[in-house]
């Protein structure tokens, strides 16, 4: 699957990794080009992820030290799946000193959204359990997806958002009867394909390079939209 | 935590990484010492494990580059945990085209018997949830535990060995009442700290780098004992 982008960030090369769905799929962004390997593979993220990385980089006969970062799904997405992109991503960057790049998965899809259907505001949603969704409001903006205020996690009621808005994620499948009852009257919803894609990731993490929000590989953390005392609730049940 | 080695395995530098349960450690085996960095951490090994390894390499004065083989614990032990220790040791390896050497969490705990009790005949046990252990049993031979037969997963009842055997590992404290009504009469039990340590299995390690035992970092998996039907009927529990 080859695939070219429409941003152009020249000079830049950065490994996208996303094992936060059933979905598994790396991406590179080579100089302007964007190439995606993308499987759904739920439960074999472990054995799959690095022969696809191993795959993508040869094929583009780019090395990991020629890299100007590595990104990854930094969720929210499933507990383990989250983890396994957040690990192997900090191994490579680790080895090579290279800089990693955390991309919502919200953000992700967001931009899926423009990248296949052309939309610009979108309101993304992944399923929280508990009655609740991760959801995020995103406004295009030279051609990037762009939060608006910041991501939450609370029931799809309690969603007051005005304007036109486009639901995206799987959240809005889940919640289908709590979409339509609520205040979001002016929103269409997606039939894509729901996973995020590693060449979001990519993409949306070159803009994040040029603004110099990268992360050591140390640091790189999934993200914590929910306290981890109800995670725990939620493992323990 | 400085720990010297009785195993000496000169000119062999292994990087050894264990997120498999509640603790997170990680060890370097540089020629013939063996340092570690020991940590409880439950749900903060993502946070930690890199930190932990950049500080043990540093500490050392050793480049990723300069390993003989990076192991990691390829469980059994947390489905979550087992797979983050994998990931990492997936990314490390990868960049440097290092060896990955996966060591049993059943046989850590048989090394981690002989190093801190003089233990010789190991009968180590994991809680596997279902009513079921995982176990092996290991015997020393030249100061390295080695399995006899294979590993299980079964009910304690249905564990049947002859001879002398000290049983090593949370499984039974789980099942105590089992343990006792169990045909295992001869035996001994632990009051031992149950959690694998990463200096065992960078001794382990080293033994089956002697061997050849090593995987590519794309090749480098967790442990399957129970199929994978069985293990996404607990998930889904």
């Amino acid at each position: 699957m080859l695939w070219t982008s429409h941003f152009v960030a020249p000079l830049m090369k950065i490994l996208a990794i996303d094992t936060a769905t059933e979905a598994c799929s790396v991406s590179l962004l080579n100089d302007g080009y964007c190439q995606e390997i993308f499987e759904v593979i739920p439960r074999q993220h472990t054995e799959r992820v690095l022969p696809m990385v191993d795959e993508i980089l040869k094929k583009a006969d780019v090395t990991l030290s020629q890299l100007s970062a590595v990104a990854f799904n930094s969720g929210p997405g499933s507990f383990t799946g989250v983890r396994v992109g957040t690990s192997v991503a900090q191994g490579l960057a680790f080895s090579c000193d290279l800089p990693v790049i955390p991309v919502s998965s919200l953000a992700a899809l967001a931009q899926l959204a423009f990248r296949e259907e052309n939309k610009e505001q979108i309101l993304s949603a992944i399923d929280a359990r508990m009655a609740e969704v991760y959801w995020g409001c995103y406004q295009l903006e030279s051609g990037i997806m762009r939060l608006i205020g910041k991501e939450h996690v609370s029931p799809v009621a309690e969603i007051k958002q005005t304007g036109q808005w486009h639901c995206q994620g799987s959240g809005w499948d889940t919640f289908k009867t709590e979409l339509e009852q609520s205040n979001l009257v002016n929103v269409t919803s997606s039939t894509l394909n729901c996973f995020p894609h590693a060449q979001d990731i990519a993409i949306l993490a070159a803009d994040m390079f040029q603004q110099g929000k990268m992360v050591s590989a140390e640091d790189a953390i999934p993200s914590y939209i929910r306290d981890e005392v109800t995670w725990k609730k939620i493992k323990d049940q």
